[in-house]
């Protein structure tokens, strides 16, 4: 069993709801939780790298995100990360390039909430990450786009490939 | 995207609660419930093969998955399956052999209860039914295993190779 | 059995997750499945009368809901509310005065989340209706106070009386 | 506001899935946990009495039972029950007889179950206990029954009264 790395970055994945004041923010990631409800078997390392809704994710940020994949004595990595620029962050990534299996996943609904496609999302991202060779990849709802051939259609909130 | 067949046969997968006689049971599968949760974006095609606790399934049942696998156009085949006699399933569907990926794929804790690891297990099995090369495969608990190198540790319920 | 007219304002009891534009919103009262998930057995008859945050609650608005309470022909009612301004909508509601036992409850934490006390409390309010004399109420997380002792404690986000 | 007492006897409320023997079984009670869901305010104390299938009760337990009610200093009193014999018990209560308010209440399905009507139940109790006078009840599913006219009704799964 090879060891994965999860790098948190945030993201709807992660969002709560703040009871006082009556709006979503983050607080802790959820996804040592996820892994305990998964009853996850994996040598699973994770490390929180931000906390921050993807929207307002900056270029410096994703040259730290870089930098931590990089650091990664593993070569199976699992971002999870906002949706609205998943894909951005994935191109950085790929700029590099790392000998590394690097996959981004997160949510359409935080996890917080009943109805989430987190918990599915992660089993999809760490099988994959073990599967795949190495490369930059985005996981999302069932399916994996290499980082060249995705984007997020905003209107459908859907992953789809960028070319027929 | 490919399209990917689920077969369902039942197991802890699918028990529910009866309300009534105050014990599990079975009803109807889950699996398009948790395709939905999962926001699942694959054409997934469901069939309910059978309803049946592992430790009650026969050789002709075991035949009958079999027939299935056969006879699906698909040629990646998700089989949802109680964990007791998974791999025993496993071998006769790599006896036959098809030039298909088939990944059984289980769960500890039935889907209708609020802590089941089912949702991930089954993000986990139709990722690596995408990405693994034909052959026959246990996905559980985020880990991947091919048919002739697994068992079910009873006392920890959990999911090793046989051979280190 | 007599039945309880059930008069739903919106508040964070009702507010969902808009998976597009990652924000909570309102849709459709959750109050029906509340009731069905909660196996309730009274005939309860429930109303939606507009779907609004309490802090947006205008003075018109208040009277409406007193007129929803006027015309009911039941006269045990009880009022989801969001939990920033039920104590005002109390007083109007109690200003009236109308012969009914009236009880607003709320939620601290949308039901559609996991962690919700929304359940707990729609069975509390339920039955503080059936069981306490004409008046107006506020209950919420297990206790009711009559409308003209209580404040919301915005600091710890509890529910207290306003005098020892 | 006054305390109450919460006496545990197990029933199907606090039933749990034992994930090595794929059957449902007791463990410790989730009162505490259900409370804490409920964000109650109220003064509870938490008593586990037993842990039983109620249709394993036998009348020395619920001598128990009615001795713990006895020797609790709080006059209001909330019992969970398992549904098969929460009639009974209520009678053996209801014999001593106390100046006290004794509640039975329970769930159909069990709380660690998503689709479960314990939280409703248990924040219908709690209320019950406080604003009725003194006397022996069953509440289940927003009802609430005098102990001397309530019977379950196997076939519907539904508490009724005995008499129209």
């Amino acid at each position: 069993m090879s060891a994965i790395r999860v790098l948190v970055t945030g993201g709807t994945f992660d969002k709560e709801y703040d009871e006082l004041a009556g709006r979503l923010f983050f607080q802790d990631t959820h996804v040592p939780e996820m892994l305990r409800l998964g009853r996850c078997r994996l040598d699973v390392a994770v490390r929180t790298v931000m906390m921050v809704d993807s929207l307002e994710m900056t270029d410096a940020d994703r040259e730290t995100v870089l930098e931590n994949c990089r650091r990664s004595p593993e070569d199976r990595i699992v971002v999870t990360h906002g949706t609205d620029t998943m894909v951005e962050t994935a191109r950085v990534l790929a700029s590099a390039p790392l000998s590394k299996t690097i996959v981004l996943t997160g949510a359409m609904v935080p996890y917080a909430f009943g109805s989430s496609d987190g918990l599915f999302n992660l089993g999809s991202a760490l099988s994959f990450a073990q599967a795949l060779p190495h490369g930059v990849y985005v996981a999302m709802n069932g399916r994996c786009f290499p980082w060249d051939n995705v984007r997020k259609n905003r209107k459908l909130g859907v992953f789809e490939p960028e070319r027929a």
